[in-house]
């Protein structure tokens, strides 16, 4: 046994002795343990010469030591979690108050589902062959607005913009996309490899990346989505260790040509992660990320190539994750077909898009070593009213 | 007579008394003085209350401390700086060895010049209408890569891509955007009305965005540039105050219909800037930025208009400044006519794009009061060949 005193801390749940999640809470750098969290610094000099880097006040001084350092970390705390005995001075604390784990340097998001970008194309270029003949050779991303990424939690406020016609107002079309988010760090370098991934990537989050269909659809031609997405992105309060996906890995789906050298990669990067997105209470989509059609490992080597250096607190997600079904629909554009088709929720509400006080938390778990279960910390937002 | 022992600090001279520009240089914050810099650290007692953000190692302090502080050190510096003897521990240095100046937090890229949204629409959509819907309603722009903005003087390296076939290599069509910067400070916050702007805009720089034609040609579509711009932007090492242009202001180019309620201006933000585009020592353009059809307070009022917050740190760029002549153009894309016309310079060399140890400076002046002259510190970059 285990000093650690939570029910939530066993294999079996998603934030047990295997998980290890990394957050910020009260100022100091904790770790989950089940539905508490342990702080860091009044333990430091349980870490040796670690002590400074886990007192910080964010994840940013870890993110910048590297994966010989995260490696270290991590054996360390699978040790002093899994004692007998709690070392001396450590507490566990609840949840609550989790704030934004690390200061986002650049954040970029891709397009990386293959059937979410067929419906898009379905859905905004109904006369058009639904992929763009880049879409199979390289993983489609842009840059988004790290200023605006939130904590989890964070009340996401119905943005006004222009819209067609033109029009100004509050967004009448307020829709999520489900994603995975990667935190990088490690030395700031250009050209990472897909077979140095595990040296930038430090951990996983889950991203609702909101979205204002109406501002988007009439602002981004050419230069691609802003205001649209740059209101609010939220994610995860807690960062899992890319370790804790050794058993998860898996190779991206097939393809009908070979990409090119530089996205070829020397093992699986893809995640068996299963997602759920429960809208009001209601469970609307269970996405798998293992339908993902380009890993977090060409992403970023696609993100380098050109010379375009890394840097700690880097963070870039996936692009909305959707699969083949009604069911793994990973935004609400899909799920209604543009607005077409109603959804209806348990209680016989029925949405299109988002109304105020709607609230919708994203959850996500993978299979982890010996038959447990690895978790990535909920992402959830409630819309207030324009103001 | 002043103390100051520099034939460059005249106020016939672009960075004479009425200019005053910050940057970085040696860890310290410096003032330049014609073709000299004074570091702030040494002489910081002169200061009052602001000594300690005088010595801050970055600007990055002094633009969040906002416009009062800004005001009440420009005055200071005009008096010492006018004085006929000097600070105690006062030095004039060389300018050389300036560094990027502040911490770029978010970059954001406009496209605001009507010549060059026109021209890019014929090269690379003729059968279309060049100017798309969105166009005159609304400054569209688009975030770029923070974490690569570089000052002034770093080699540019030529930039590996995915280009359309789909091939791979160095870019062949290398390609410069001349545009003006301007550099967020304040409070952070979101919706910044335009009769605002000055409380958040600190100063002014040069932008070379450069971009690969090639590669931003084949992975734009449909989320806009990404690669074809992140492996670098650079910026003058010297940042003109916002205060230094008050005889520069001038109003944007009359308008067919009326822009919406947030984008109207209660005084003129245009600024009466002439650029200078060098290339390998032949002037190739002058383009005039008063030709631009937004300004930057409705930018920033557009920016933030969904509630977006603005940063110290931010910075955002124009757009290609291009003019009605081809004597006025702000990229090579557009003087070579998508790389259909040579480029003769001085010595009867010709180009459509850059080769590599090309070099371009841009500069730019603005009227000053009581007829002087202000400037803006010359953005340059010489590429380096592929690696």
């Amino acid at each position: 046994m285990t000093w650690v005193e939570d029910e939530a801390f066993t294999p079996d749940q998603p934030f047990g002795p295997q998980t290890l999640p990394y957050g910020v809470i009260d100022g100091q750098i904790a770790v989950r343990l089940g539905d508490q969290a342990m702080p860091l610094r009044p333990i430091a000099s349980s870490f040796g010469d670690l002590a400074e880097i886990v007192s910080a006040d964010s994840l940013n001084p870890l993110l910048a030591a590297g994966r010989e350092t995260w490696t270290e970390l991590r054996a360390r705390l699978i040790e002093l979690t899994s004692a007998s005995a709690a070392p001396r001075g450590a507490s566990l604390v609840p949840l609550d108050g989790a704030v934004l784990p690390f200061a986002v340097a650049d954040y970029v998001d891709f397009y990386s589902s293959k059937y979410h970008a067929e419906n898009a194309g379905k859905i905004f270029r109904p006369n058009d062959s639904p992929l763009l003949p880049n879409w199979t050779h390289l993983p489609v991303g842009y840059h988004g607005r790290a200023g605006t990424v939130v904590v989890s939690g964070t009340p996401i406020v119905r943005p006004h913009g222009q819209q067609r016609g033109p029009a100004f107002g509050p967004s009448q079309r307020l829709d999520i996309e489900a994603e995975v988010g990667f935190v990088c760090g490690g030395p700031v370098v250009g050209r990472v490899s897909t077979s140095a991934a595990a040296d930038h990537v430090f951990g996983v989050v889950l991203v609702n990346d909101w979205s204002a269909r109406d501002i988007q659809g009439w602002e981004s031609q050419p230069l691609g989505p802003f205001l649209g997405k740059s209101f609010a992105t939220s994610i995860s309060a807690w960062v899992t260790p890319l370790d804790a996906f050794s058993a998860a890995r898996v190779h991206t789906p097939p393809r009908t040509h070979p990409v090119q050298d530089y996205l070829v990669e020397d093992q699986p990067w893809g995640l068996d992660l299963l997602l759920q997105i429960d809208w009001n209470g209601t469970i609307v989509s269970r996405p798998r990320f293992a339908d993902m059609f380009y890993s977090f490992a060409q992403q970023l080597a696609h993100m380098t190539v050109n010379g375009a250096t890394v840097r700690p607190g880097d963070l870039f997600a996936s692009g909305t994750v959707s699969g083949p079904t009604r069911e793994q629909l990973g935004c609400f554009l899909e799920m209604s077909w543009g607005g077409r088709d109603k959804i209806t929720l348990s209680g016989g509400d029925q949405r299109t898009f988002l109304e105020d006080h709607d609230t919708v938390r994203i959850t996500a778990t993978a299979p982890g070593p010996n038959g447990s279960v690895v978790g990535l910390a909920e992402v959830a937002g409630t819309v207030s009213p324009a103001s």
